[in-house]
């Protein structure tokens, strides 16, 4: 399971982070991490920081989206501090390691940090299934990127060990990619349907339903079977030439 | 209680780590910080990693023995990552914490961690009430000091405050009654589409897909509205009488 859970950090600033960062992993038994865009990366600041993790820092691999970094995970948690509007399941860390120790035997998870100074942006959180807030003092929440890996990651390592609850699939989890070609699917036919989307927010509100669903293999296929029916009866109905 | 918990830190040699040690301890609401033979302290170094907490530097006391440094607590636990002979109890962070959250009201608790490099001395051990171990990956077991005081800081904050996860939600979570019919209504627009359910539990499916995703009442009506565009679009395309 330690190579199935991956930390992803998008626009990290500072090496030394980076650094910081594998250190925690690797203490907690992780060892799968992904940069998005780092400003700096190699460097021998991530390296020193590191002190033994080197070989986590090695192995990590650039990316140069979000969507291309979870392309095969199948339960995604980003951690932010910021209220957020719109609905959105918020979990402790406690409650996010259970959902990822909770999930079948090979489905990749992911845990989703933003960068230092602004957290992760609106787009990113649109990948997530859950988002998670670290309890801390209202009065100053200001957590290193490091610690709150740190953090997440010490919950997970407990977690594994004595898990709890645990969502029953009936078919494996659905992947990044799935999920994006049936975000795709829909936006695509929605506009065929000529949908009114007076707010131009609506493909995020739905990936949000959705995600926070946690859609399994079986149940992509049936929505993109709803919507090729929807359209192919469109086209039908219309007949040829129309 | 807040002041009523102490972070003591024995023989500390990097004023950084004391720095971060600050901002660690601030995060969780902590503000009572003792050194005990600090190599370096003040140093820049340390202010500039306690980042906005140094107001808790500033009003850290430095001592010059252990024993002065936990004059005034009733209970001590060591932070350790070393085997130990002789009969000790030790507790997981969270049971430290536990305890630390059970003492009566105007008890004083302390956090004893050692230095960087040797962690806390056998005399220093004395002390403690209970050693803490932080579980972590047996091939690699090298936390850095503020690491460490940040998890057992967590752990302490959430002993205290514990709020569970929550769903935040941007509208009322919809209702069984406005869920039935978008039920009615989905299945309503398949049969229209000829959507071909073979399995026969099509709709069970959806029901528990979408149930899984704890609608909203702007979610709910969003949909409607997609089902409503999908039936009008194919009326019209029929044209009237069709």
């Amino acid at each position: 399971m330690t190579d199935l859970v991956r930390i992803v950090l998008v626009d990290p600033s500072h090496p030394g982070n980076i650094g910081s960062v594998a250190r925690a992993m690797k203490n907690m038994a992780l060892a799968d991490l992904v940069l998005v865009r780092p400003r700096s990366f190699p460097h021998p600041e991530a390296v020193a920081l590191a002190a033994g993790a080197d070989d986590v820092l090695a192995a990590a691999r650039v990316v140069d989206t979000v969507a291309a970094a979870l392309g095969d995970c199948a339960f995604v948690a980003g951690a932010t501090s910021r209220p957020r509007n719109f609905t959105w399941e918020f979990a402790t860390p406690r409650e996010a390691a259970a959902q990822v120790a909770a999930l079948p035997a090979a489905a990749r998870a992911a845990l989703l940090f933003g960068s230092e100074r602004y957290g992760l942006a609106n787009e990113d959180l649109q990948h997530c299934n859950v988002l998670v807030r670290i309890p801390a003092n209202p009065a100053y929440c200001s957590l290193n990127l490091a610690m709150s890996v740190q953090l997440l990651a010490y919950e997970l390592y407990l977690a594994r060990e004595a898990p709890a609850g645990h969502v029953q699939y009936e078919a494996p989890p659905a992947e990044g990619a799935e999920l994006e070609h049936l975000y795709a699917h829909l936006a695509e036919v929605l506009r065929e349907i000529e949908f009114d989307d007076r707010t131009g927010y609506l493909m995020e509100r739905l990936r949000r339903l959705f995600n926070r669903s946690r859609l399994d293999r079986n149940e992509v296929n049936i929505l993109r079977g709803i919507l090729s029916a929807v359209s192919g009866r469109r086209r039908a109905t219309r007949g040829p030439g129309a």
